[in-house]
């Protein structure tokens, strides 16, 4: 029998230039008095952490502030931060001040200072054990200070478990933050290459989406069944093809000039559009392909990130997109071509239309031009299939569910674009 | 200095043929053990509640149902409601199943159990003492049995008080659905009637959530100043757009065929979209003039509709729309005559436009021809206007403030519509 049901699930959003001065009524109203404030160095040197910290405490509520969230978490990272809250609380509220990183260092924090256990207990399967909490979480507030992950609507937590060499992921309703707070004027400070990273995330989000597997081509589910993602439905297509749209007018202008205060707008209310988007119906195999060409980075170091090697999420989930998209064409034709027309109205037609308007725009934007250039090659084939394969739960989202061989094939076609 | 912030909630969402059978389970999740449920008589005789309190006891839930909702709910219907749950309780959360009346009875309720008082210090000024909740509200799960008020997502309970015949409204974000389950088979049952005024319910949440003043060209608010309703934003736009063009597709086939399933769903989508869209933005003038067109009803009887004088609302507020449209017009010509080319691709140019689609369609669909069917004439008009002004709260989201005299002009030209 197939499925008939669809869910929708999404944060408080409070949006605009000054939303984040306001914060301290919200938290105040939620009913808290001490809040553990989670970012990173980078974004601490800002300053629009301590500002916000200053201006909750104003409020009468006290804040606590963990500025070593580790930018891509990792199982060491999230450990620490929870040590921290375990030792500075208890708190009755989380605020989360950055990007993706911050956010989902936030909710793990969130997990593990309200649940037993630690965090392999928690873990997607087959990594961990993939426990449901089973007490309630603290309100958790989130911030975001890039534009791209969408964390601040999403159920999800990934991290890199080091001894595994693997990113996986905590995903469950409750690690959901209550309220978003969007204040573009926070996100000017984002290096240009941060930008047109986690530009493509959005992007990729809204695409991957999209095209999901339609919610009601999955067989149907029992209500104890249900997950957040659950595939392309009505509402999730409405909040992709906007962003799509507001990509359109914003992203090159974005990254060319980070100081036009318009575009940073348009690309916060595309980042949050797309966020609601996938947190309900999910990605696929971009974004599962994504988990290997971060985690077995070698000596690739971008601009504008911590100086140690590493793939930012976005460009990583972005090397092989267009590829992906290509494979994934026939399994819904009209919805590839009406995103690329969505993103460029004079694309052209059938399978190379998507990709070749991707291409564009990542080279215009200054991603690399594909996987070689971050240090993988032919050599490096096999274990990267074998690391997206272990994302299971994303390739079952995809509208069409790739094989070894095809997922070999679309890491090989994205060694070099251009 | 203008406004630069908007802020946007909803209900967790469950859509879809088969939604209300699993409703058990979400109240388990959310720690439910005694659940209220509400309703009104002519629901109960569908079967739909009895059958969803077998399906939640099921799992394990005691459920005590209240079957006495009256139909445009009254301040003596809610205390009696209220009386009834303060007797039978305590609950751990409420679930209401009908139409409007039934989710706002379960508002009232889930308030003036879990809160001191009465009515009277909640109901918005300047006839009640508007007073926040003090105490945190019980978990509400609202499932619409018709397809229109999209009070399943909105924060605010509207009333008649009898003894100074006036319609009103308890509003806060704490009385906001935690969850809307939207089962479409729920609605099948609908007479017709019920489906072309509570279409058009759905209709004017979404026009005039579009047309409604755009939130930055409010005055800033402080953080304790913020409503739930901030005029048109990007999000409100988006859910009001889709409601249209979904409306464009089904209205006419779902009131010529209450059978036509899939017409059905496209219109339990509209209303759902309609909902969190207006529930956001908020409505205004065709609403204001809802209070008092329902308000002081003489002998209006309708079909399908207990046996009783009363003005449905949808059909209310619809009886002055085309006029309201004509009126705003000048405001924003492009969104009024983006929306009529959304319902009627072949709309003409000008003020007209709006108007004539909307007559066209009401006329269709069985809707009185205007203020004159319903047994009101010239010397009514003073009164109207008056009540109508005490809807100062929406009368300030209309993108151009009427005065009485505008308003005057709208009731008359209202009489007859063809």
């Amino acid at each position: 029998m197939s499925e008939t049901v669809f869910t929708y699930a999404s944060p408080a959003l409070k949006f605009g230039a000054g939303a984040a001065a306001e914060i301290g009524h919200d938290l105040v109203r939620m009913g808290a008095r001490r809040v553990l404030l989670v970012t990173d160095r980078g974004v601490a040197a800002t300053g629009h952490p301590a500002r916000i910290a200053e201006q909750v405490a104003a409020y009468g509520v006290s804040v606590t502030t963990y500025d070593g969230t580790h930018v891509e978490p990792t199982d060491a990272s999230l450990d620490e931060a929870i040590a921290f809250a375990r030792d500075a609380g208890p708190f009755d509220a989380i605020l989360a001040v950055g990007g993706g990183s911050s956010i989902d260092t936030a909710k793990a924090v969130n997990l593990l200072t309200t649940n037993p256990g630690e965090l392999m207990d928690y873990i997607n399967a087959p990594v961990g054990r993939a426990q449901p909490p089973s007490q309630p979480l603290l309100p958790l507030v989130a911030v975001p200070t890039t534009t791209g992950t969408g964390a601040e609507s999403t159920t999800i937590c990934v991290l890199d478990v080091l001894s595994l060499h693997v990113k996986t992921g905590i995903s469950h309703p409750a690690l959901r933050p209550v309220m978003a707070v969007v204040d573009p004027t926070l996100t000017m400070t984002q290096p240009t290459l941060v930008t047109a990273a986690a530009g493509m995330d959005i992007l990729c989000h809204a695409l991957e989406s999209y095209t999901a597997r339609w919610y009601a081509d999955f067989a149907a589910k029992t209500p104890e069944q249900r997950v957040p993602y659950c595939g392309a439905n009505p509402i999730a297509d409405l909040w992709s093809e906007k962003a799509l749209g507001l990509l359109a007018g914003a992203f090159r202008e974005a990254v060319r000039d980070g100081g036009d205060a318009g575009a940073r707008e348009q690309m916060a209310l595309a980042a949050t559009f797309a966020g609601l988007g996938f947190g309900n119906a999910g990605v696929h195999i971009p974004h599962a392909n994504a988990y290997p060409i971060a985690g077995r980075v070698r000596d690739y170091r971008p601009e504008g990130y911590p100086d140690e090697p590493m793939v930012p999420h976005g460009m990583a989930v972005s090397l092989t997109a267009p590829e992906a998209f290509r494979f994934t064409f026939d399994a819904a034709p009209e919805r590839h071509l009406h995103a690329a027309r969505l993103l460029d109205p004079s694309a052209g037609d059938g399978p190379d239309a998507l990709p070749t308007v991707l291409t564009t725009l990542m080279r215009d934007i200054g991603i690399p031009s594909g996987l070689a250039e971050i240090g993988y090659g032919e050599a490096d084939v096999p274990d990267l299939v074998a690391g997206a394969l272990q994302q299971q739960r994303l390739l079952a989202t995809a509208p069409r569910s790739p094989t070894e061989e095809d997922l070999a094939a679309v890491f090989r076609r994205s060694m070099e674009h251009w």
